[in-house]
C-alpha cells in the first residue's frame, strides 16, 4: 500500500514517536547474514553486547533498522525466545519522548507493562517493555535517549 | 541501541531499500487501536482492501508504518495466520528497486521465494514474498512502485 503520499501533520510532542528498529532473533549471524547481503542490505554495525548476552548486526533498512540478534549464552533472553518460538521477529522498538510520564499514563489505563519505570538501555538510553498482551501480540520496546545531564 | 549517529553511505542503486511497513495481524481493529492511540500514535489512513480480504489501519510511526490488519473473511490470509499463530507481526515490507532482477538473483542463489515473479499489489505497486525459511523466520514482502508507464 502506498503510504508515501499520506499527509502527516504531527504535533511537535509526537514527532519523536518513530520505529527505531526491529529485533530479529537468529541462531547464528553468520548463517543469517548472507541472505540479507544478497538482498543488497549493508551491515551498519556489528558488536557484542555483554549485558544482553547477544551479538548484534544492524542492517541499513532506512530510518527503521533491522537488528539481528544472536545469543552468546543459553540464558540470554534471545536464546530463550529461539527455544520457545524459533527464529524470527523478537521485538519492535519505538523511539518515544517523556518515557516515565508515558509509562504512568499507560499503567493508569490498565495497560500490561513489563517495566513500569524505565531501565537503563545500551548507548545512553532508557527503555521499558510493554507486554505483548497489551499490543496485540508484539513485544514493544519504548526507548528514549537520555539527555546529556541524565534526567 | 543508538543508531542515529551511524554513518550511512549507500550507493545510489540501494537507496530505495527501506522498510516501508510492518504488517500486524489483529482480530479486531476496534479492539487493537485504543492501545496505540493511548500511546499517542495517529491513524494515518484506514480502509478496506477487498482483494486481500482485510480492513487496514496505518499508524504513523515515522518512515516505517505499522499496518494493522483485520480479516474480513474466514479465508483471508490474515484469518489463517491468526488461527495458526495468533495475533502479532505478520510480515515486513521492504521497498526495493528493480524487483524482477532482484528476484532472479535471489532465485539463482537458491533462496526460497513464494513469488518468483512480481504480482500486482495495491496502490499501483508490484510485490513478491520471500519465504520465512530464507530470511530467518520473517515473511518478507518486497515491494516496488510501478513506473507511470507500467514497466
Amino acid at each position: 500500500m502506498n503510504t508515501s503520499a499520506l499527509p502527516i501533520h504531527l504535533p511537535t510532542e509526537l514527532q519523536g514517536f518513530r520505529l527505531d528498529h526491529i529485533g530479529v532473533a537468529v541462531q547464528s549471524l553468520e548463517a543469517a547474514l548472507p541472505f540479507y547481503q544478497l538482498l543488497g542490505l549493508q551491515v551498519l554495525k556489528s558488536e557484542e553486547v555483554p549485558s544482553e548476552k547477544v551479538k548484534v548486526a544492524f542492517l541499513n533498512t532506512g530510518e527503521c533498522h533491522l537488528e539481528l540478534l544472536e545469543p552468546t549464552s543459553p540464558d540470554s533472553p534471545i536464546a530463550k525466545s529461539l527455544e520457545k518460538r524459533g527464529p524470527g521477529i523478537h521485538h519492535l522498538c519505538l523511539k518515544v519522548q517523556n518515557l516515565p510520564e508515558l509509562l504512568q499514563k499507560l499503567d493508569a489505563a490498565g495497560i500490561q507493562l513489563i517495566d513500569k519505570v524505565p531501565k537503563p538501555g545500551a548507548d545512553n538510553k532508557r527503555v521499558a517493555f510493554v507486554h505483548p498482551k497489551a499490543t496485540g501480540g508484539i513485544l514493544l520496546e519504548l526507548s528514549e535517549p537520555l539527555p546529556g545531564d541524565s534526567a
